[in-house]
C-alpha cells in the first residue's frame, strides 16, 4: 500500500504570498484608478543583456542545422561555461577553483534544495532567521526536523539576525553539521565582512561542519573589502560549498542557469569513518537525477563572461543598485531606519515599532506599493519589511514619491 | 560531524559506457582510417523542428525587450504549454486530463528520479529487467534497497522480460507499492498491448500500488491498437502517474523539457490512514525544489503542437522509425533475431547464444559500429544488444551495409 513521506505533513502552508495577493486585490478593487507598484517579489524586470540575446539566437541557429545540432550535453555543464566561471568568477579574484569542481544546473533553488540529500537524516541543520524558506523546507521534507511550533521547526538551530548584530548572527553556540548561509542576504540585504566569514569558516573547521553558502547576490557587491565568495577566506575550500546563479546577476530568472562549487578538497565520512570525496557524491547525484542545463541557456550564460557581457551585466546590476539607493533614501526620508540596499538589491526596513503587516498595509493603502512583510521569512523578521530593488526605475521613483508624500 | 547518506555507497559504479569508450578507443587506434558509427547511446541527431527554432528566436527577442521580458514563470509550467498538452496529447485521444494535473519540468530523468521522494522509505519497488537505470539508482539512494549482489539489489522486485513474454513481463506475483513501467520500452523496444496494460492497472488497483509510467517514446507508436498513454486504460487515472518528454519526440535532448501527469483522482495515505491527494504532494515538491522550466524552451515545446509543428514532429519520428526498419532488416539478414524497432526507436537484438559483449565486440571490430551491450541494463539483458535508431540515415545505411557485408 502506498504510504507517503510523512515529513511532508509537517510543512506549514505558506500563506504569505496568498495573503499578499488577497490584500492587493482588495486594494485594487477599492482603488481602480491607482496603478499598484510591486516591490515585493525578488524578480528581475530588465531585459536580458544583449550578448545573452545574441547567444540565444546563435544557439537556436545551431540547433537548426544537423552539422551543429547538440543533443545531450555533459550533466555537469559544458566546458565552455565551466572554464569561464573558473577563470572569471574565481581565478580573477585570486581564488583557485578548477572547472572540475563546478556543476552547472538550472537553478540555485534546485541546488540548495537537493544538496542535503547527500547526508544522513540525523544531521543537525542551522539556518539564520529570517531565512530563505527553501533551506528549511527541504530539510523538513527529508525528516531532519520535528514539528512546527511558534514559527520554528523543532530540531533546527536558528541563528537570529537582529539590529544588534546587523543581521549577521555569530556562528552557533553548539555543534551543528550543516550550516546554511546567504550573503548578500535574502531578505535582509546584509553582507558579511571578511572577519565574519572567517569566523564561520573557523567554526566549521573546528566543529566538522559543512557550510552551504548561497552567493546568489554576489554581483551586487561593490565594496572591494566585502568578499564576493566564501573561498576568499583561507580554509573555506575544505568546508564550504558555494551556490551561484545567473538569475539575479544577469537577469536569467526566466532562462534558468546556476552553478554549484564543490571543492575537491572536501572530505566527508560514512558511519564507519571511511572518507569520501564530497564532489564525487554530488557528481553521482547530479548525473543520476539531472540531465544537464539547456544548451542555448548555457551559451547565453557563457556570453555574459565576454568583455562586452561583463560590462552589460555590471550596468544591469548598477541599475538595480541605484534603485536600492532611491528606496533607501525614500524610507529614510519618512523617518524609517533601513538596512541592506548597499552591495545588495534588498532594502530591509525597520517598521519602527509596527508589526510587519501593519507597515505593509500602510504602504499599500496610502501609496499603492506592495512590499514583503518580514515575518514571512521567520519570527526574527517580525517588525520589518523587505523592499526589492528589482523593478523599472520609473516605477521605483513613482513608488518612493508616493510613499514620501503619503507618509511624510 | 558530517556523515553521508550511506545508501550512496551501495550504488554500483557503472562501467558500461566507460568500457564501451575504452573499446571504441582501442578500435579507433588500430583502425585510424575507419569512421566509427555510433548506434549506442539513445540521443537524437536530427535538427530541431523549424517551428521550435522559430519559437526560440521569438522568445529570445521577447527577453530583449522590457515590455515583453519574462522573469520567473509558474513552477508547474506556463498555461500555454499545459493547455496544449492537455488538449492535444490527451483530449484528442479521448482522455480527459485537466491542465492542472500536468507539471512541466526540464526532463523526465529528473521527474522519474525525484518522484519517489513523496513516499516512505519502506515502500517496495518493482522494476522490469532489463531496465533504465535511473528508476533503480534513485531508489537505492533513498534507502529502499539492500546491497547489490548477482547483478541486482536486494529488496527490489525484478520483473524479467524475456523472449517468452516478448519483453513485457506480467505483473508481480507479490504485492509491491511502486511499479515502474516504460513502454515503448528502453532498452528492448517492446510495446504493451491494451490487455497487458490493463493487467498492470488491475494489479495496481487490487494491490493498492502506484504505477510510474514512463512514456518517453510514445510518439513512435504508429499502430492504432497500441495505447500511447496509460490513461487509455480505464481506472489508470486512480493509480498511475505518467512521465513524458520532448527529448526523443521533438529532438529536445539538448533543450530540456518534459512533463509529468499526476491525476487529481489519485489518493495516497499516511500511516494513520488519512488520505492525501498525490497531486498536492507533487505540487509541494515541485514548487519547493524547482523554479520552472526555461521560458524560451517552453515556447519551443508549445510550438510543436501547432499544425505545422505536429507535422514536423511526425516527420522527425518517421525518419527515426525508418532507420529502425533498416536496422531490423540488416540484423535479420545476418541471421539474428530482433525485437522492438516497430513503434519504437530501439532494436533489441538477440545475440544468438553469444553474450552481449561478444556481439558488441564483433560488430565493432568487423564493422566499426558501436552498440550497447544488453547486460548493461540488467542480468536479463545478457545475450542481447540494443541498437539505437537515433542517427542520420546515411550513417545508419553505412553501418548496416558494413555489418551485413562483414557478417553475412
Amino acid at each position: 500500500m502506498i504510504t507517503i513521506n510523512e515529513h511532508y505533513t509537517k510543512l506549514t502552508k505558506s500563506y504569505l504570498f496568498v495573503d499578499i495577493a488577497k490584500r492587493v486585490r482588495a486594494f485594487q478593487e477599492s482603488h481602480p484608478d491607482t496603478e499598484v507598484i510591486k516591490l515585493g517579489i525578488g524578480d528581475v524586470t530588465r531585459p536580458l543583456p544583449a550578448v545573452a540575446v545574441d547567444a540565444l539566437h546563435a544557439a537556436a541557429d545551431e540547433m537548426a542545422d544537423s552539422e551543429t545540432f547538440r543533443g545531450y550535453g555533459p550533466e555537469q555543464g559544458y566546458d565552455f561555461l565551466r572554464n569561464a566561471i573558473a577563470e572569471q568568477d574565481y581565478g580573477s579574484r585570486g581564488v583557485e577553483i578548477p572547472a572540475e569542481d563546478i556543476f552547472v544546473s538550472d537553478g540555485s533553488k534546485c541546488d540548495t534544495g537537493n544538496f542535503q540529500e547527500l547526508f544522513t537524516q540525523a544531521q543537525t541543520v542551522a539556518v539564520t532567521d529570517p531565512v530563505y524558506p527553501v533551506y528549511v523546507d527541504t530539510n523538513v521534507m527529508a525528516g531532519r526536523t520535528g514539528h512546527f511550533a511558534d514559527g520554528r521547526y523543532e530540531g533546527i538551530v536558528y541563528l537570529e539576525g537582529n539590529r544588534d548584530n546587523g543581521f549577521v548572527p555569530p556562528p552557533p553556540q553548539t555543534p551543528v553539521d550543516l550550516l546554511y548561509l546567504c550573503f548578500p542576504n535574502n531578505p535582509t540585504g546584509s553582507t558579511a565582512t571578511r572577519e565574519q566569514l572567517a569566523a564561520y569558516v573557523d567554526y566549521a573547521r573546528t566543529n566538522g561542519a559543512l557550510i552551504l553558502f548561497d552567493a546568489a547576490y554576489y554581483a551586487f557587491i561593490r565594496d572591494p573589502d566585502v568578499p564576493q565568495s566564501i573561498y576568499e577566506i583561507p580554509g573555506a575550500e575544505t568546508c564550504a560549498v558555494e551556490f551561484r546563479s545567473f538569475s539575479k546577476t544577469a537577469g536569467f530568472t526566466g532562462l534558468r542557469c546556476a552553478f554549484t562549487v564543490v571543492p575537491h578538497q572536501i572530505e566527508v565520512r560514512d558511519s564507519s569513518g571511511t572518507a569520501h570525496r564530497l564532489r564525487d557524491l554530488w557528481m553521482r547525484r547530479h548525473t543520476t537525477k539531472f540531465n544537464g542545463a539547456s544548451y542555448p541557456i548555457q551559451r547565453a550564460a557563457a556570453a555574459t563572461y565576454s568583455p562586452e557581457g561583463r560590462r552589460e551585466v555590471k550596468e544591469l546590476n548598477d541599475y538595480y543598485l541605484e534603485n536600492a539607493r532611491i528606496i533607501r533614501a525614500g524610507v529614510n526620508q519618512i523617518g524609517l531606519t533601513s538596512y541592506g540596499g548597499v552591495n545588495s538589491p534588498y532594502v530591509w526596513v525597520d517598521a519602527g515599532g509596527r508589526d510587519s503587516w501593519e507597515l505593509f498595509d500602510e504602504l499599500l493603502s496610502s501609496a499603492g506599493v506592495v512590499t514583503t512583510p518580514g515575518a514571512g521569512f521567520g519570527p526574527a523578521g517580525e517588525g520589518f519589511i523587505r523592499i526589492s530593488a528589482f523593478n523599472d526605475r520609473e516605477k521605483v521613483n513613482t513608488a518612493m514619491e508616493r510613499i514620501t508624500t503619503a507618509l511624510a
